[in-house]
């Protein structure tokens, strides 16, 4: 059956070799390594709650393709429902990791292949979706995990990839030959591409003819040849490698930058190949479901940031304070913006030609918008309600020194019923909530920056019946 | 057949006899008042819509009760589609109408009654659903419209109905007959309530023991004997009576106070009497549904506000103004979060006990506290957009004068190629959607106050399961 | 002395016969039509507190000019206590008056030509200020109200004043003989117009080489022959015609269109003639002394709703509700920042070459962007505490009605101890602040758009000096 | 003379010898632990620059008490100027050392016993401000800096200080002595504690009769025998230990918890004992002055916020993107904010009977809550400026890294222009800015929680006269 455990996951990925940097050195060995594997774990609860007694039901489901049991993280959607459960999976992922679980992106680059794939098939008679098609059944019949290669390093932002002084600034072909091409270039932001199987290539931008070299779809083993992950620096980084103040005890993210140095990619693994005005819509539709992604998991990290602020109000003994209450009420309509703009682009999905279901991509991405402006002040709301020690808990190891740390817990006791301990563990996790940056940074830059959402919710938009409107109730048009 | 069309509406009004006064006068013709007729117009858009080739199969349907075709705005919901179509007409009518129909409260009620009244019988053996059927089946056979007689007076706000010092701040029952009841109260804000039919009377919040005279709904013609519509003053109610400057050519709210001084109400009228315990049911059965209704209506008044701002850059000549878009992308993901989240809450709606698909209320309450908040800013939006003529544009009367009306209309001429007839009507316009206040203020108020909206998103919320998450994620529990 | 009585006043305006418009007929005694004097009014309270025994030494001052006691809004700032004074009694007055009093305007154009007149004339040897000096010296003897007239037409936006098809479209010399200029155009947004003694022209843009005919200044009797002033409409502005319902019991505003049908100019009136390239200057002055009154205006306005807030609580009986309270302080918070930086601004103020002080631009422009933001959610949150009447509150008449009057005194009583007068005078005070269109626009777009404001603060921010900080502390230079 | 060179602080403060943990472990030389060490630079600064060519004019004045030139950090305010000059030099230096330099505290602790001192003494005959004095002129003729002990650890919030299960939860006396006092308790977000010569310590609350034990007041060397500083930990606390990736390549900041374990405090040093009546003032007249001291680091801070903003425009090649344009506007609006009102403050000071100038609490307010609500969103823009670069740089030992480092440093050029190097700088320095718990977190909680600066602004506004002003415009009152 195609269902991994999460034991069958970690041992999956022992068997992948990449090459891996992190603080300068080579990490030979990333599954065991502690601040990696946080990161593991938490794509590994996808498998797991597909195993799990309450969730599997929800978590998997039979592929059309090969019949199967499937997990969902697998499956391009192929009804409004399967749009609907990628929203509501996410968001109980999100509360039961309380981070990013980083699988949702590969997802996201399945989704939009197996719509486009079909469409530059039907306009040129290539037989990309046949490639692709064969590759989803691999991803779905060994229950893989997908990195979504996207974000280009794009040097000079003023200038298109063909004008870059360097012309590797946007990944490209550099060569080609029988068994496949050769690529050169960058990606960054890579959440969780050591937890990943196969990295999956789409262009980041639209492109115009000229660019054709950066018009690019494929996918590769994680530990291919010259794939070099430099896993970048977070603001909490070091605590899970010294293995103390952790705060979300089991779960964390990593955001590599993954340098395709002269990297080898056969033939039937390229979904696009220099059909560059096929970009545009590659772009457009990753975006739009990752930006419904979003809008899942990030209500399901609110409801932990909620469950926190509420915890944090009985272990002060502040539970009483109104201002308090409304700072929480606040952190839940904001979930549920998030959730309902989310799940109502779910909704509204249509088939597209190929059997895939699409979101409405307006909805997407109003709930995009609002998570780029308002996760941030869910946050300064759940620090307002913690206090101060957001900022400067002690460390455990000061609360297990002999000499001070029976002193720290005589004075870090808050509410009288509650046990110092739990004050200590809850204090910690909402530090890491807070202030960690590879997760919260996403709710700003992840699917695009805040003015690529603004972009599409106006594009998209039907401007002239609003025009309409306005004129036949002025009296201008009858 | 059962839908009626605009003209039918009009004249079955004219049939009603109802006692109305404004501005210290009694009016006797309710109908050819040209302020109250513009209130009218708005509600027989929802006849003329019904009747209308582009939109009447998306506004009547098959009633389950009585087999005919009749307009949605008599039919409480069958099925997720019934709720998601509420959401989706009072869109349409938002935009067509730019200001508020007026028929979605009525509607509203029978919702909650379809609900309700199958409760309490379940409880009490009451046949109270058998009576809301048979008023059902004439409003559905008539195509009547119900006014939702909802909100009382209140008096001290400190105090109980039971409480106040004068027992009438309440609507309550002062005497009871073998043909029915006699009640004494008043109730305000009642929105078109001389272009309704029927006056559906709910309870207008939870009550105790000791409130049974109080735990009363009913429905009564707008025109019985001992109901008096007093008809408020709005800040551009003159508009129209002068006939001139109305901004909206068409279309216009009005909201009268309404005394019940002793009114009659038959026993088959009767869905509710002294069963105290269902008072909060019913209350927040009709918020939510009418929470829902404005994520529709409010979102289509956006689209108009929208357009008419898009058109005042044309006309301005502003268009390429970058920070013009933005705000006009900023009114636009209002309208799509208002919509989405209001979108969200049918779908994600289920069947009670009588029926009657219910939706999701933390959902709606979502949707309707960002209008509460959000509708002030896109309005003031719009009016930075437009420019000061919003404030100050000299009247039509103005404009025909012979001696200063040619001068007024070289010196208000924008953009080049656009005729300033144009201009001025576009001005109006949005002078009347930006500062009328009968409109305007119900972002805020309708459907109960901004903190009702924020007490029932934390009430429904899975607080328990919020603080799980997080208690597992610091370690606190497994 | 020239301290004039606010009787002195009316008198002294009754002497003038301006050409005034309204509703499309000729108003001949502009200062008993109610519209207008209600807007008087508020300018008769400037007079009225200059002879006040509380405020009259806060008022008024001693001229350096004349030696004599002057009304402070005469006075061009020769100091950093005057600027200061400029932004503290506005405060007194927005309090007082609960509107906008109209007299700032034209102190701000005193203010903006006693520094620019002197310039220009160092640069070319002309005579502008002192002839400036002569006109402000008759404004301070005679105690006048002068209009700021600055706002043009502008006609298509995206043309620059000589580039128009019709070129009157800023207001431009036409023609000059030995006694004085011919002038043609028209300004818009005049509060105030026909309250004041003279109209004081200043261009409303900079200007570049070509605009010559359009840089103009100068100051003519609000009577002067060919002016035409048309009192546009505002949202609520039949009620002092009807002389019901106004809320405000003593003041309004109104702003007429100003057409300057060929109105000729004496020399000894003209500031300004051609010198484009002091147009900017011009208009930047006048603009940021505009947006330090408005500082004190505004918050003197929030003490007003704050006050009323509190009093609806008391009425109502909700003067526990701690949200009610909360958004209290909000109003207050908003209050205090426009004062707090429009004062920093005075006190930062520098003396100009001509002997009068400047303000700091941009803490000006900081409480300005606070205005154009904020004053709408400072309506909203008054409209949120106060309940839904400020919507539809039965008319004065109604309440005199025999037939209704007592049974809507009866149902409209709120708090236990509060006479139900009290609670409909303020609901009608709160109506008239939160929905009237005159005052309210001008949080907008007085004192230049909001986009301008936004401009301005950037442009004088020591930019570089930013730059040097964060690459100094980023160790790219030392 | 008295005024210490940077270096000479340095030596001064290794002549102490606290008791200090961190990471479990005792710091036995903090002076040359790095991370305290960047904390410790950051205090130098106000030592450096009061050596200064250009700032020492500023910095620097002469003591009324010694007669002697002095660092303005020990001279509580004898002037509305030297309540100005607060804002100012504070504004320097937080564009100087772009975190918070940690001297205000100290200062402001000075600031309220020069007033609060003096006070009680008059009721009661003490002679604590003798004591004061003595005490201030040794900070003075010594240039110490002091730390304001204020924030007790508090418990139970639910309970006063004599409620407590554990009476120690506030700093209490548990002993007197003819030489003085023996105090127990902790304090808690001791910013800087081990870069201060004394620890000045205030009650951190109004207190009520039985609660005298807490009421103190007092002075003490940082490293008195008892006391225990223990360093918390902040996100990205391990970068100076390490020695890499600090972002800040000078400065930072750490915050102790400060454990008071039986310390004999010498009478001479105690400035308040048992006067449980004066603990209000004393928290309101700290608070106040710290919120004053906010509004102008902070505004430093966003100066260097905002300059790093353009300079990323610069690097990456987006200069030109008018929405980033309105964003470092925004940032630019916030920091006009936050010293606009704080300057106010100042400017409107007035005397108290011991000399000391005392600032506008109103104002001073205003300018915090924004702090506490806006900081957040100052930080969001600029992380949406600058991109995803904020969360996952490379560390510099990968730059450093010779299979890796010249591909890193290929790719993440940007600006054709632009040395990849000063880009690295810079996105390291927004990391330390944006996402570095310990100073971002003191703009939520500094100076006291958001709610407090809002229970004050409401507590000191004349809520009389504002609702006199409404009830004299509805025709209420005359």
């Amino acid at each position: 059956m195609a269902i991994k455990t999460s034991e069958q996951y970690l041992a999956s990925l022992r068997r992948l070799k990449p090459t891996a940097y992190m603080f300068g050195e080579k990490i030979e060995n990333v599954v065991d390594n502690p601040r990696i594997r946080a990161g593991i774990n938490a794509t590994g609860a996808t498998y797991e709650l597909a195993n799990h007694e309450k969730y599997k039901d929800l978590i998997t489901t039979i592929s059309p393709l090969t019949g199967e049991h499937i997990n969902r993280f697998t499956l391009p959607p192929q009804s409004t429902e399967d749009l609907v459960m990628r929203v509501k999976i996410n968001r109980i992922l999100g509360g039961y990791v309380g981070t990013c679980h980083q699988r949702c992106t590969g997802l996201d680059c399945l989704c939009t292949l197996s719509i486009v794939a079909y469409d530059i098939d039907k306009k040129y008679g290539t037989h990309y979706y046949d490639r692709f098609k064969e590759f989803l059944k691999s991803m779905q019949k060994n229950d893989l995990t997908g990195n979504a290669s996207v974000t280009d390093v794009k040097g000079d932002r003023n200038l298109s990839p063909r004008e870059q002084p360097d012309k590797d600034m946007y990944l490209r072909v550099v060569d080609q030959t029988k068994e496949g091409i050769i690529v050169r270039g960058a990606k960054v932001h890579q959440t969780g591409s050591l937890s990943a199987h196969e990295i999956i290539v789409l262009p980041t931008r639209a492109m115009q003819k000229g660019d054709e070299d950066y018009a690019l779809a494929f996918a590769i083993p994680s530990d291919t040849e010259g794939l070099i992950h430099v896993v970048g620096r977070n603001s909490m980084d070091t605590r899970e490698i010294e293995g103390v103040d952790c705060g979300n005890i089991r779960y964390s993210k990593y955001c590599p930058t993954l340098i395709f140095d002269e990297v080898s990619v056969p033939w039937d693994r390229v979904f696009m190949f220099r059909e560059v005005e096929f970009t545009g819509e590659m772009v457009s539709r990753f975006s739009a479901f990752h930006r419904q992604s979003h809008g899942g998991c990030k209500s399901g990290k609110i409801d932990v940031m909620t469950g926190a602020a509420l915890l944090m109000m009985e272990y002060n003994g502040t539970t009483k304070v109104s201002q308090h209450r409304e700072k929480v009420i606040n952190m839940i309509h904001m979930a549920e913006t998030l959730y309902g703009c989310s799940l109502a682009a779910s909704y509204e999905g249509k088939k597209e030609p190929s059997g895939t279901y699409f979101i409405d991509p307006i909805l997407a991405n109003a709930s995009k918008i609002h998570e780029g402006k308002e996760m941030a002040e869910v946050t300064r709301l759940l620090i307002d309600v913690t206090g101060g020690f957001v900022a400067d808990l002690p460390s455990d190891r000061d609360f297990e020194n002999p000499e001070i740390g029976e002193l720290l817990k005589k004075y870090l006791k808050g509410a009288t019923e509650v046990p110092v301990e739990k004050r200590i563990k809850m204090l910690r996790l909402i530090e890491k909530m807070a202030m960690e940056s590879a997760d919260t940074i996403s709710d700003i830059h992840g699917g695009g920056s805040p003015a690529a959402h603004r972009v599409t919710i106006f594009r998209e938009s039907d401007i002239d019946y609003k025009k309409r409107c306005a004129k036949r109730l002025a009296g201008i048009e009858p």
